[in-house]
């Protein structure tokens, strides 16, 4: 048995299962041990950045780690974006990134890089290899801190010898510790914050937005008036009809500020207060309004649910909450298509327990309300602000659950970063339907111009926020990838696609233009 | 004036024109400036790899550095793989990248990342800077770093405040230090082994393959009968009808030590000595044969230029070289289309002055030689290894050199890193042609795989190679992005497709498929 066969059986004995895959040469040991691994599921990407947002789209919705398979520095390179992402999302990763064999890094060979420089900054776990004999034990190490709850990137480098070399036997999955529970005094300060009487806010992130978390959430406000709000990007929330209603913490800080306005405290259950997400001239970096306070019930890696369970019950809660109020349907819109009427459809079609990886960007934010009062849903946001997640993330999803529908509500511009994930849906067969809106810009940018105080662009600078001249055809792109694709500019086309598309298998892109 | 205005007025008096952009929310005073500069050129690409490829593409062409234009560590990120392949090809950027406002810094926002971190593997010169003040100052060393002979890639991170904040006046250009000359000692080192009779190559890289600095070593070849040999993946190399003819070292290392069979020196001229690309169970890392020694006429950072002169005239070698005998044409193929007959039509009507992006893979191997008989040209190669560099590199030789027909070589894999730059060629209207090579497979790794010892390998190894199931539409993606496309099958259908595309002006993309 050679170092990456020790490897691999040590990774899938450590209930790694799934392996996104962008190889090299300096790979090939690695794939010939996942050749020969019964337990490995491999899935080719044609680009780093879709591995890695895979990986992350996998984790949070199977709750483990998936591994990926890179081609030393550049490779990781590639998918430092995605990787960044997941690390806000706090998800369980394992990178697998091969290297030059140990002997020949001296020589500075073309592709010689510091992989380790490059893994730090997206890692919360980094090691080299030194040995076939220590690889198994390496990748068991990786596994368990990656697990490190709720989740972390570990990246583990495998020099070719390492890989190539005669090693022992598998290494013995490492148990994870248990995260650590709040302690008795934070729930105490939060019960009695709670307990006040004050306008306050519970402010749920990570793990706090599982369906039974958000029953003891709901249980809290339900004992005391404190309002629900999540964090402004949430890894994953799950949601919809009958699920407690959790307001969003708007993304612009004045708006944040506006919402969050008269609170005198502020909760803090999986997330660190809120801050903006870019600042501006003359404005706070600060979300948490004037003359209210911080608590923190559970820091984002402790054990939040039982945090919220022990506050409710120190509340004196009802054991179960009353189901939330029903969120209105918006009625079927027609004519020209926006992103209402888009909100409106997908909130009608959305089939229960699909998943939803938005990476909406502008549109996002108007989608987000109009599905509040769809079928349950998961629903999955870009937790690090660098774009091109959505596609990865609904691949990583499908595959972590093949018998859900998963819808990625996509964003042109932010799209474009991995348009090359279209393939893999299209070679996987994977149930994932692409709503593409198309507004041939980088809105956002527009909005961000005048925030900046940069007053009365040119025709330079709104070139550099354009997608148009010439205008993409996102449905020619994806054909070309092999996703069937169809384009839409009306409400009533746009029902028609979505309903079809929710009602069949496989994947599919739909092209909606908008204004 | 601010301090991206200062910035700004500060790289056009350096000499940076253009560009290569894809901004964020923390980079619009940047872009703000942009918009009121004369002197910038902006050119907007959709993904961060094409923006620093193209930066590349345009330093080896144009001599001379271009800005990119990045948003934080995630877009840097996204640049890593082509600014490696910057860096091994010693080019001269400016990389300007966003940040977080420097108070903002603290409170660790969600696209908060370390950047210097990101930026140390593929830089030569990093700075992050602190005020608006000082801005320029540091923008102005950043390009001086930048233009370190042959060149560097310098780093200059701009946080938001630093960008928007009241500044000073432009900085002035800071002058780079001449490269150091070759001693004399080094000159007698080589021109006694040289002149000793011995079998001795002459092995060229870096600027030491320009048309003026092959000249130099074809005179030292007439007078001593050494063998001209050229690094296997040069930055830019000036062939064609009339040039001095130059071995290419093989890349794999048993065929690279065949080639060098038999000779005692081995006279190092701008490359360092040759290594393999990767190791491999049991064979060698160096590729200097047995009982060669090697001398070093000038290191790739020294003026090889004035090395190969000043060696050539001690060994009283004539002052012009005799004309380079005339490589031969290839007959017109016909028939189904393979390597060779795509050689051999890029052979024929590759125009006068063409330069040509050579990202074909294995393909390439074969395409070089083909056109060793084509009229003059300039030929790039992937320096680093890291694969999507062809088609940002063509961007980039295309603005730097508007009157100058450029030819993309490239392989179907690599294409799809950067495959976004299709739609920057279209806006621009640039004169690219890509010869798309589709074989539906990582055909390198084919051979890789069996190279590393992995025998017999199984599905799931083979298909992590493939690039079918489904097979892409590169004419669809291509026109997706708005760049004419055709699909040939024939060496007749290339030939009229590609003698066409040489007569015209502006982007085309040719799928041509082959086994």
């Amino acid at each position: 048995m050679n170092g990456a066969e020790a490897l691999l059986e040590t990774l899938t004995e450590s209930g790694v299962e799934v392996c996104f895959a962008n190889p090299g040469t300096s790979e090939m040991q690695l794939v010939a041990a996942i050749d020969r691994s019964q337990s490995m599921r491999a899935v080719l990407c044609l680009f780093e950045g879709v591995a890695t947002g895979a990986a992350d789209g996998y984790a949070r919705i199977a709750g483990k780690p998936a591994a990926t398979l890179l081609h030393l520095g550049a490779g990781l390179g590639n998918g430092v974006a995605n990787l960044h992402n997941a690390r806000r999302a706090r998800s369980q990763i394992v990178n697998i990134v091969g290297d030059h064999a140990t002997y020949h890094l001296q020589y500075d060979a073309p592709l010689t890089s510091d992989i380790v420089g490059i893994a730090g900054p997206v890692s919360d776990w980094v090691h080299s290899s030194i040995s076939a004999e220590g690889l198994a034990v390496d990748g068991a190490a990786a596994v368990a801190a990656a697990r490190e709850f709720p989740g972390q990137i570990a990246t583990l480098i495998v020099p070719a010898d390492a890989a190539w070399g005669e090693a022992g036997l598998p290494a013995a999955p490492v148990a994870t510790p248990a995260p650590g529970v709040p302690e008795d005094a934070a729930i105490e300060s939060a019960r009695a914050a709670l307990a006040s009487g004050d306008a306050a806010v519970l402010y749920l992130g990570g793990p706090a937005l599982s369906e039974e978390a958000l029953n003891q959430a709901a249980r809290i406000a339900e004992a005391t008036g404190a309002r629900l709000v999540c964090e402004t990007f949430p890894a994953r929330i799950q949601r919809g009809a009958g699920r407690p209603l959790v307001e969003r913490l708007p993304y612009f800080g004045e708006a944040a500020l506006d919402a969050l306005h008269g609170v005198r405290h502020m909760v803090l259950a999986g997330a660190p207060a809120p801050v903006a997400f870019f600042a501006y001239p003359e404005k706070p970096s600060v979300l948490v309004p004037e003359g209210a306070d911080c608590i923190t019930l559970a820091e984002p890696r402790e054990d939040v649910l039982a945090g919220l369970t022990a506050l409710a019950d120190a509340l004196d809660a009802p054991k179960e909450p009353q189901p939330g109020p029903l969120a209105p349907l918006a009625p079927t819109p027609n004519g020209p298509l926006d992103v209402m009427g888009l909100g409106a459809v997908v909130a009608a079609h959305l089939p229960e327990d699909a998943i939803v990886s938005d990476e909406g960007a502008t549109a996002g934010i108007a989608l987000y309300p109009m599905t509040a009062g769809a079928k349950r849903h998961d629903w999955m946001t870009l937790t690090g602000g660098a774009i091109g997640q959505g596609l990865p993330l609904a691949i990583g999803a499908a595959i972590a659950a093949p018998d859900r529908k998963v819808v990625n509500l996509q964003a042109d511009g932010s799209g474009l970063y991995t348009v090359q994930a279209l393939w893999t849906m299209a070679r996987e067969k994977l149930d994932v339907v692409t709503v593409l809106i198309n507004n041939s810009r980088y809105a956002i940018l527009n909005i961000e111009l005048q925030r900046v105080g940069a007053q009365n662009p040119g025709p330079k600078a709104m070139s550099l926020l354009d997608l148009g001249n010439p205008d993409m055809s996102w449905t020619q792109i994806a054909e070309g990838f092999g996703v069937p694709a169809v384009k839409v500019t009306t409400a009533e086309e746009f029902d028609k696609a979505f309903a079809d598309a929710m009602a069949e298998k496989g994947p599919r892109l739909i092209e909606a233009i908008v204004p």
